[in-house]
């Protein structure tokens, strides 16, 4: 009897099997990156107290409404 | 004659000739930390347009122009 050889989670009906993203539905209708930013200690802890005020759950969904404009960002003075 | 045995690099000639931080100045007179956000494609794309526009360096700089009020945040419509 031929059987062929799947590697580890690779046969079809274990990948039938999977279901994607079962998870929490994503925020935004799409799937979020990794970033990696450097930022100074007092500069991220402000940014965090902010984004807390402004009703974020925190940084990065801070960048998402300052990119969907739901929070608006302009220069001081000007 | 007795030699003391020092691992690679922490000879204390060796570490007195390290100059540390020798690269470019700090921006805000403080180092600056490695974090790791996630954000969605579409969502960094913007951002980062945003921050060109209001004269950051990138998306760190414009988090810390926010922290330090250089920048100014607010809800829209409130």
């Amino acid at each position: 009897m031929e059987t062929t050889k799947y590697k580890r989670g690779e046969h079809p009906n274990s990948r039938n099997n999977l279901n994607f993203h079962s998870g929490r539905p994503h925020a935004y209708q799409e799937p979020k990156k990794q970033r990696y930013l450097s930022v100074t200690e007092t500069g991220w802890e402000q940014v965090q107290r902010l984004a807390q005020e402004l009703g974020c759950s925190g940084v990065s969904d801070l960048l998402e409404k300052i990119a969907r404009g739901e929070i608006l960002v302009e220069k001081q003075n000007g």
